[in-house]
């Protein structure tokens, strides 16, 4: 057989055509959103006041399996994907294991992350339906950077409510959003009617992603001619995201590599859904087997210790009810640098299959996953993003268990993204200064209590 | 024909297998370097205390067309090469003009730049010396990152002396080399005699790259088992570096594409040096015509306005006399966010073929620079370091003047590397608190008065 390249691209006549979309193939479909006043299933013409026509549709779509991608976000897709399959030479050699180990890179793109694949689909529906702009709220940054890119490319307004905090510890990511023009605006801001009651009440707070997605829906609500879009969670985002994992199948069926254990660090779940969905298509056709790992920070267990029942996707409970596994939407995550992972929730179709038993999760520190991003980094090259590394740390677990046992696993995981923004986590790791934090079961419950009554 | 996808990406087995020396085919030799004790050209013996053995021969040679590439430092390649070649359709449609505009993408790697493909070459040879590790200076930062990334590779000692202004308004930079295991040290430190001494005279300086270079050096030559390593203007640098021109051939060869100019930024020159040096090659033997562009700071500028004169390579004078254009050893840059383009002097291989008429210089302000870049990355969605986004500028130049006369040029360019570490530009020059600086000629006159009285 040929020898298997270091980086596996396919050519762009290769790239996947439509997106693929898991629910189609599950029989047991995800819980539908729920209306917070009313109970009922969200409608259409609900979910159309907040979120573009066309993404509405694919939100509710659970019965087609292929959905095309339009020539437009393909165009785009190409300016930085087909993106690598990357065979783990280095780290293989490093472990001394059997273990064949491969990683999908999404970080080879200015936002430095796999979020992109989304963020150009939501602006091109937005700029399709006529909009003038879109509003999003961001953390870390990696989303709003991604959604920055794709509102610039199409033209479109692009209002970022920057949690507070980030906006002032971050001003890096807030330049590069302001490079491709968006504006950005720290959160609490007196922008909004939410903002400014918040500030009335909390004057000194550096604000929270709750406060800065309520923000986003209102900027949009109120507006003429926007809509508000988000980076993960939602069904339509697992769609967009499926082109990792049609890459990724497409690249391994090519050279002929059959997966043993596929692995993804999950936050909201965009990555790991997306990774995943078209091989948990074939066995949820009954085609063919394999082990699918969820990683998530100890510090924010939503999947590992969390309670599957309907939620509110933010603190501010602007949004409709989901069906997920969730700490509650009260819960604070502590303090972990994998800003991206720290979400009370979970998508709603992962936590089905979560729920199914079709997909293990497991829970790991944050020293932990620094030392194996920085192992990672020194024998690959690239300087992984936090996140990303959560994947990492467990692949490395799962090429060591082979060390033991001799045996050839194919190991596949997401590396999402790049580090080059969260240089003060790896200097407080560098430094010694990086603690460990896990929630008690006590501290579980609060959040749990505060669960919507309808459960 | 084949349509042009968006990247050309070779296949591994189409990596150059050989760097290509284009010393061996010019007629008239650049000069050799010179012993500022004796005037006398540096013998091998003299430049084995502070560069390792095979670096040296490689540094002399000037009859080898072609010096095979190590299978170790193709492998390492294969992480993060072949780089892409990218057709600008976006940037094209962007301007409207009937050029086609390539460029080299070199940034997709941790270290953010070309300097890795030099880096891992001379950490390679340092450790089949038996050598323990190697010193050396940064200022940006891009290529202390990237001589890190190598020395890690092969498990060698890294001991990178940052100007101690750049280590400290640069902390990211900072973190990632120490990320790589490198011991970085602002300078000038208490680590050697004249650090010590500088310290002395200047309690508060922030230090230069003159003065790092010097401190860099005396660790390498007072130490057991260390050499000294540079990251651009040295002949071994530039023939490292051609394989960023080797793959660019070997793209537009496959799909029959003639460039009618090829343009990239000078600062020492090893990225020009590299893209142009097979193209060069071609000129020289009569084979075939291009016009090369090299694009400078103008407050900066070696070639456009500097003297071809023997000079010393540092303002610390520790470093043999090397014949370039130069604006001399004293001249301090005024501050420029391309820190990589802050050098007085230039290749001395670019600095003949330039004295000969092969290659065009051209120098442009930075604020017209960031526009560039700016706009670059709205269209084409990479953020490009400063350096890169000078050849960025005079690739939209020479596309504007096609459009004007309607002439369908090929033009390629080198991107370099990414900007994320730069963002404290991009802010400024969104703030509009970016200014221009271009040197009177007086200013100039001084550091030519300064110049070794050899010449």
């Amino acid at each position: 057989m040929e020898q298997i390249p270091y980086k596996i691209y396919l050519n762009e006549n290769e790239m996947p055509t439509a997106w693929y979309n898991v629910r189609a193939d599950m029989k047991k479909k995800p819980a539908p959103l729920l209306n917070p006043g009313t109970g009922k299933p969200m409608t259409a013409e609900e979910l159309g006041h907040v979120f573009c026509d066309e993404l509405v549709r694919q939100e509710l779509n659970d019965t087609d399996a292929y959905i095309p991608i339009p020539d437009e976000i393909r165009a785009f897709y190409k300016m930085y994907r087909p993106s690598p399959l990357v065979r783990a030479y280095c780290l293989e050699e490093k472990l001394q294991s059997p273990a064949k180990i491969y990683y999908k890179f999404e970080g080879n793109n200015t936002s430095g992350s796999h979020k992109l694949n989304s963020a150009i689909a939501q602006a091109y529906y937005a700029k399709k339906q006529g909009l003038r702009g879109v509003t999003t709220e961001t953390g870390a940054g990696q989303w709003g950077t991604a959604l920055s890119m794709a509102c610039s490319y199409f033209d479109l307004d692009c209002l970022v409510y920057m949690v507070k905090v980030s906006y002032e510890q971050k001003p890096f990511r807030r330049e590069v959003m302001r490079t491709y023009g968006a504006q950005v605006t720290p959160s609490p801001s007196n922008t909004t009617a939410i903002g400014r009651k918040i500030l009335e009440e909390f004057p000194g707070t550096g604000g929270s992603l709750g406060c800065a997605i309520s923000e986003a829906v209102e900027a949009a609500t109120t507006r003429e001619g926007y809509r508000y879009v988000l980076g993960s969670v939602l069904n339509q985002v697992l769609l967009h995201q499926s082109v990792i994992g049609l890459e990724t199948k497409a690249a391994l069926d090519k050279y002929g590599i059959k997966p043993d254990i596929i692995i993804g660090c999950a936050g909201g779940g965009s990555n790991l859904g997306g990774l995943i969905s078209p091989f948990m298509g074939e066995v949820l056709r009954g085609e063919k087997n394999y082990r699918f790992i969820a990683v998530e920070p100890a510090s924010c267990p939503s999947l590992t210790r969390g309670k599957y029942a309907y939620d509110f996707c933010d603190t501010g409970k602007v949004c409709p009810l989901a069906k997920m596994y969730t700490l509650g939407s009260g819960f604070i995550p502590a303090p972990n640098h994998a800003g991206g992972l720290r979400y009370h929730g979970m998508s709603s179709i992962l936590s089905e299959l979560y729920d199914q038993g079709l997909l293990e999760a497991r829970s790991v520190v944050q020293t932990d996953v620094f030392r194996a991003a920085e192992a990672f980094a020194r024998v690959e090259g690239i300087l992984p993003a936090p996140e990303s590394a959560h994947a990492i740390k467990v692949a490395i677990d799962e090429a060591q268990k082979c060390k033991e046992t001799g045996e050839e696993k194919t190991i596949v995981f997401g590396l999402t993204g790049t580090g080059y923004f969260d240089m003060v986590a790896y200097e407080k790791f560098h430094n010694g200064e990086m603690g460990d934090y896990i929630p008690s079961d006590e501290e579980l419950q609060k959040g749990f209590d505060k669960l919507p009554k309808l459960n």
